[in-house]
C-alpha cells in the first residue's frame, strides 16, 4: 500500500485524487490546500489541513499545484522523508531544489473541472533522482495508467511546447471558427463533427498525410478569396501565415 | 424512390455511394467519371459510364468532382430535366450555370479514403434554386443524416473558412507537434489522448471557456521561454502570433 498526500485542491488534485481512490494499492492520507473552502470538496473523505506546517508522514507528496507555488510548496516539505513529486509538464525536477528525495509525475492531459477522464488511456510521464524512487514512481503510475513513460526534463519541456501547438492552439483556432461564424449567424455546432474527425484522423494517418485544404492544394484562388473575406485583422494574418507554413511543406510535391 | 446519377470517383463520391446505397428510397442508377480505372470500383454494383455524352436521365444528378471541374461537368448536364447539385463547400450555387434546376448537397466532413464515416451525424447543408428543389434535398438527406441545414451561398462560403481554420489549421498544428516531438526522439503518439480531449471539450465547453495555457494565463516567462526553445523560425512565428491573438482575447481580464 502507497501512502500519499496530496498537496493541492485544484483541476489536477482533485482527478489525481479521484483516480487514486477508486483504486487498491493506493492509500489518501491528506489533502493539504491553502483553501478552507476548496478544502471541502475533500473532507469528508479523507484527512485535510490548510496548515503547511501540519503534513502527514507518506510514501509521496504529490504537488498538484499552480506552476508557480511549486518552489515555494516544496520548501515546506524539506524536511519529509517521502518521495516529493510535482505535476507539472513545464517545470524542471530541480525546482524541487531542497529535497533529497525528488520526482515528476506528469499526467499528459488538459483537466476540465468536472469532466471526468480515463486515467488508464493519459500518458504519465515520470522523473525521479534517484533509480529506487522511479521504480516507486513507475509502480504508483501503472495502478491507474496503461501508459508510463520515463521522460527527462528536457524532453518534458520539449512535450510542453508541442503540447501548446497541439491543445492551446488548436482551441484558440476553434474559437476564431466559432467567432467567424457566430458573426453570420451559423451555429458553430454545424463544425463539431468536423473538428472530432481531424482528431480522429491522426491515429490512423500522420498529420502530414491527412493535410487537406486549399493551402495544401496550391489553390491560390482560394485562398486569396479567404483572405478577402476575412474581416478580422488578426485572423487574417493567422490564416496567411499558416497557409503559407502549409504551402512550404508541400511546395516540392505540387 | 429517387434515382440519383453520380458524377465524380473521388472520395466524396465514393462516401455518398456508400450511404446512399445502404438505405432505402435511393436507386443510384449510375456513377459518371472520367478515368475507366477508377470506375471498377462501382462496376460490378451499378452501371458505370465514362462517356459524358451517355448520361441516364435522373430525378438528381449528384456531381462530387474537384472545385474546378464542377462547371465543366455541369455544362454536359444542360439539356437534362433532373436537378443538378453540386456537392462543394467553397462554391456558389451559381457555378451551374447553364442548368434550370439547381441546388448544392454539402456534406460538412473530410472523407478519407478508406476510413467509413457515420453520415447520421454529418451536417448537409442544402441549397436550390427553387423550392420544390429544396425539398426534395432536404428528403433525400434526411435519409442518411440527421442534421440537415439550409445554407445560402454566402453562409457556405463562410462555413468553408471556419472549415479551413479547425480542420487544415489544425491539423497543420498537429503536423508541427509532430515536428517537434520527432526532432527530439519523442514518440508523438504521447499527444494522441490531449488532442482527443481537445476536440472532446467543445461539446461541452464554448471554446473561449476551454481555453488553457501560458498564454491565456498571461504567463510571459513561459512563453519567451518557449519561444528561445523554438528552432524552426516558421514555428516560432506561429507560436509568437497565437499566443498574442489569445493574449489579446483575455487580457481584460486578467
Amino acid at each position: 500500500m502507497i501512502s500519499i498526500v496530496i498537496l493541492g485542491t485544484g483541476n489536477v488534485a482533485k482527478h489525481l485524487y479521484e483516480a487514486f481512490s477508486a483504486i487498491d494499492g493506493v492509500n489518501i492520507i491528506q489533502v493539504v490546500g491553502r483553501s478552507e473552502q476548496k478544502l471541502l470538496a475533500f473532507s469528508n473523505r479523507t484527512q485535510v489541513s490548510s496548515d503547511f506546517r501540519d503534513i502527514k508522514e507518506a510514501d509521496i507528496y504529490l504537488i498538484a499545484v499552480s506552476d508557480d507555488a511549486i518552489g515555494e510548496v516544496s520548501v515546506k516539505l524539506s524536511d519529509k522523508k517521502g518521495l516529493v513529486v510535482h505535476t507539472s509538464g513545464s517545470y524542471p525536477l530541480d525546482i524541487l531544489s531542497t529535497n533529497q528525495r525528488k520526482g515528476v509525475f506528469y499526467p499528459l492531459q488538459s483537466f476540465t473541472k468536472g469532466k471526468k477522464v480515463d486515467f488508464k488511456e493519459i500518458p504519465i510521464c515520470l522523473e525521479a533522482s534517484q533509480d529506487d524512487d522511479l521504480k516507486l514512481l513507475d509502480q504508483l503510475a501503472h495502478l491507474i495508467s496503461e501508459k508510463v513513460f520515463n521522460i527527462s526534463s528536457e524532453q518534458r519541456k520539449t512535450i510542453h511546447i508541442a503540447a501548446v501547438f497541439v491543445n492551446n492552439f488548436t482551441n484558440h483556432l476553434y474559437q476564431i471558427g466559432n467567432e467567424i461564424c457566430t458573426e453570420k449567424n451559423i451555429p458553430f455546432e454545424l463544425l463539431y463533427p468536423l473538428i472530432q474527425e481531424t482528431a480522429n484522423k491522426i491515429s490512423t494517418l500522420t498529420p502530414k498525410e491527412a493535410q487537406t485544404g486549399p493551402a495544401r492544394r496550391g489553390d491560390m484562388i482560394t485562398v486569396t478569396n479567404h483572405l478577402g473575406l476575412l474581416e478580422n485583422k488578426t485572423h487574417k494574418e493567422i490564416y496567411s501565415l499558416l497557409s503559407n507554413s502549409i504551402q512550404k511543406d508541400y511546395e516540392q510535391e505540387l
